[in-house]
């Protein structure tokens, strides 16, 4: 039977170098709080009951941890003495009785479920503690991990540590699994004599030991680990994350010509074939198939994208875009809440919300469904085969029947039967010579405003 | 008289990593296929012939790789028993007889012509084999180029290097050129007893030697030699195309403000003093003159922009686009086949197809040339120094004579005379106070909506 | 009582590389003239006399170069006889008599204003001359400082140095304080009897202490004198000074989502708790508001974008461009010279140009000012409240009051009062089964159109 397991997840940090007016976990990586993240390592390596450890905007926190069906509780630190206080917060949690307890922070979101499932190995294998590391180039100001005999055997401070030790490049995380059996006791003996008088969780090895218990470090990647105390570093994280992701789709066969231009959401679903072209950005909820090609500057959100549909350049597919097999939605068009037909084309200058696109239907440039009335939202439906003029406004609610035509120009404020011509606009007239008339009237305007001065 | 010459492009390689429903020399680098890049070095190296070893997409291939007049034959291999083999399916071809083979790999679409042209001067100069090399900082898991006295002496691999061996850092591209005269011999000794059961190219040059033949290397970049097995390789090499495409074009004087946003085809010619602004991507078939600027966020593509002229931001020029000296193409605007004269003017939310604009014509915004009527496409010509009003549909074929004036918002479907003025738009009528009455009709929906749930 | 100081920038230099057909130091860095960007640092080292040497373009770089109430004069160097002969040309600003005389170039635009001071700091304690330097990994092919007990022994050209010499990686920038007092006697000791028969600068050095004076090196970063011989290098200080002002901003509390895609100008100003999507472009004259969100795909540029307004994707603000809190400028939109009220919405394919929108009122799909007459610009006022409808012209000069309704598709041409509905289009006409026949035509032209080839 698999070991029952709480994470304990540290997000009460004060992060001031944020200078943010919310809460430092709150503030998204690929489209979702860093928070997110790390709930969803946590939900990818078995665990199903979280603990949040926060300060400010607890119910924000707890709301946006609450991801892929995870129990989330949340409790306030009120006083901030350091990360053994902090995971002492969640006492009521911890002594509900777990097999393991891992300890993680909020504002690691790079992390993946493997170090999570390796420390709870360890604990599972009879050790007390198990501390997640990583090897660094850059060592200075991390804790050593101290190893002899594939034992753990300190976590030594730089302050503290003698030239050889120094030497050492495996790093503390500060993440790590505890025996739940054992977790309160041992954190209950951290105390707080040091110069800043904080309760500091790494001590809990040398109590582990000192009581004769095992410990021992496993290992992550220092990029899965990378924290975030800045605006730059979170730039610098979200940058780490769009090249995983972009490397993953990639590799599963998805063309992308400049990878570093492409911007992804945590959900984003591209399948194999597809081209995303330079400079598109998907926010949440997109789905691309097979075989599509997403041209540059596009930016597509909470869209379906079906097999050999185009999208772009310069397109804009919002919430509820559903383009079928082969539909077209390119230069300067918006798609909202709309299904846009088989093969069907919605190609320039065009806003379509709220609508229905029949397949093989041509939406000619500069078309505009005009839906809202400045309070209610109305629908525009178009059956197949239908052709709309240029510059046609089609004001919802309203239907154009299958196989209808609409002349350029039009306002179309009733429905058209199938197959019916609709037309909605006035005659041409032409006055000869006028335009001289015109040109010169306007310079005599100039004229009089430069004489105004 | 100048050496005749056979080029064998291997293109027949399985690439699953590719994980692509085509051949992976297909897959394009700066808008052009691979294969045809590597066609286009063998033609600026001066060869005529061409002969493709290709598995799938036979066709399809060949067709690519028939660049810059290149005589290209086809042969596919059936089997895959190694480069040895591969080379050997061109026997036909071979046997014609030529001064030099060159033989090269149809998946390294940044080789230049510099190192073809040394390797067969080296054949020129009485070498059997002349293999083309590079140095690198990496070369694990490459076969390492022994040299003495300047022979190539062996092609040592990896697993059979000694330490000093695998201490040299010149190693093997696969790449090289054969006398032509002894090839075919050169080519039927290789044999395949070895763990693999496979026929190995390089295998030829122990065989040439022990022949009493001469063999060489020569030297190639790194870059240039760069392979592509999967999606992110194919990424890597576009952006090393791109590099160095970019630098030579800022180097013979063209302001590129982030040249790592601006992504150019394997044809744009840009002139002195043009200036190309953040994000913008080129096409096939572009040319900017001198002293031409493209603002940010346009996407140009088989389009002329003259001297003077501007483009974007936002401005899509597709195929046939041609913009005369000092013409203006901006915000939103498409134009596609179609001549904007002179210090013409389509600055914003225009489409402009199958038209001409005369010089020094002013179209207003929201402009539409209704080009098309569902299945046929029509012409649009504006005289010089015309003014079209905002919001206005041209349906073609229509024209509108030099000085001519289209008052805003009006549909214009028969032609309009020189210095006229056109109209096509209802009078305005106005309804005191009904605003109000409308917001509260609105309101009364939205409150009916909601009652209905 | 603050020390006089005169600044000699040297901006003369021939730049044959930079392919240019005006003077490299009139080429922009963050859309300003390099020149402009030293004269800036000169500024805020507190010095107001700038002695410009200028080669071509004089009036052109002297007016780039008055910036910040900067005292500005300039002199022609005829003939290019080194960096010595160049100071001279200031040889009559120079004599007017100053406590410091710094000398600077015109093609370090990433110099900040500290190296001045400290330079300058030394002057004062007593030193002839204080050179700026930089320390490098690549110290090839500079001049090194050589330093004993703190002073400036000597700067030692490449060619002229021992390999202990070469090991030095503190080198000379060319950047340097003078003693005003002593300047003009030093500068002009300055000989030429050399290979080249040019004046260096860099001798002053040796003079100085040939005379018992004093010399001393101050350091500056490697990146801020970084310099500009050819485009490519202009792009590489682009890029650095875009990653050094984007980093500070990030610092403030700006969130920057994609830091590498977004083009700041020098002057634009970001609050705390904005949020910069990626691919933003902004031209100089930007200030955005803190909490304001600036999408995708967005060109700003001459704007104010209030607290809690929100632009883009794909929106395009110019010059006069003013948004109020919580103001909305969305897809494929362009405003310019005109205010947009609290709570307004520009959402889709709209102009607006020389206008007045007021707050809360919303503003059709498809909705454009007209605004230019041929000849003309003229203005267009909206109220509060007002709602104008799809696909509509306002033809200016025109006013819509508040409350108003306007019908979508309407063309407007006279003032609408307050509360009042408009409308100006036509009436839909339908025409039974008659797409049909259109459709029959269509292809019967096609068909003609097929035979005639």
């Amino acid at each position: 039977m698999a070991r029952s397991c709480l994470a304990v997840i540290l997000a009460a940090g004060d992060s001031t170098r944020m200078k943010s007016s919310v809460s430092k976990v709150l503030h998204p990586v690929a489209g979702r709080p860093m928070i997110a993240h790390v709930a969803a390592a946590v939900a990818r390596a078995g665990i199903s009951d979280v603990a949040l450890v926060v300060g400010r905007d607890a119910e924000a926190v707890e709301k946006a941890a609450a991801v892929d069906d995870l129990r989330v509780s949340s409790f306030i630190q009120k006083e901030r003495l350091g990360t053994g206080h902090a995971v002492l917060a969640a006492r009521e949690a911890i002594a509900r009785g777990y097999d393991d307890i891992l300890v993680a922070y909020g504002d690691v979101p790079l992390i993946t479920d493997g170090p999570f499932a390796a420390a709870r190995a360890a604990v599972a294998e009879g050790h007390d503690v198990a501390v997640i590391g990583f090897h660094t180039d850059e060592p200075t100001g991390y804790g050593r991990l101290l190893v002899e005999n594939g034992e753990l055997v300190a976590i030594r401070e730089e302050k503290d540590a003698t030239d050889a030790e120094r030497a050492v490049t495996w790093c503390n995380s500060g993440l790590m699994a505890i025996d739940g059996r054992k977790a309160l006791a041992l954190l209950e003996r951290i105390g707080n004599d040091n110069a800043k008088r904080e309760f500091y969780l790494t001590d809990i090895v040398e109590i582990a030991r000192s009581l004769g218990g095992r410990t021992v470090a496993v290992d992550a990647s220092e990029e899965e680990l990378s924290g975030c105390n800045n605006r730059a570093e979170l730039a610098h994280i979200e940058r780490l994350w769009q090249q995983r992701r972009r490397r993953e789709i990639m590799l599963s066969g998805v063309t992308m010509i400049a990878p570093e231009t492409v911007f992804l959401s945590y959900d984003t679903e591209i399948g194999q074939d597809a081209v995303i072209e330079p400079n598109v950005v998907f926010g949440p909820g997109v789905t691309v198939e097979g075989g599509a090609v997403i041209h540059a500057f596009s930016h597509v959100e909470g869209a379906h994208v079906s097999a050999g549909a185009t999208v772009g350049p310069f397109a804009r597919l919002r919430p509820g875009a559903h383009l079928a097999e082969g539909a077209k939605v390119g230069n300067f068009c918006e798609v909202k809440k709309a299904e846009i037909g088989a093969g069907a084309k919605v190609n320039h200058l065009t806003y379509i919300g709220d609508a229905f696109v029949g397949a093989g239907s041509n939406i000619g440039a500069g078309t505009i469904t005009c839906n809202y009335d400045g309070v209610n939202k109305f629908e525009t439906h178009i059956g197949a085969g239908a052709f709309i003029g240029s510059n046609t406004a089609l004001v919802a609610p309203v239907s154009v029947g299958d196989g209808a035509y609409v002349g350029s120009g039009s306002v179309i404020t009733e429905d058209v039967p199938a197959d019916a011509l609709a037309l909605g606009r006035a005659r041409q007239v032409v006055k000869p010579e006028r335009a001289k008339q015109i040109r010169e009237h306007n310079l005599a305007i100039k004229a009089a405003r430069k004489a105004k001065g």
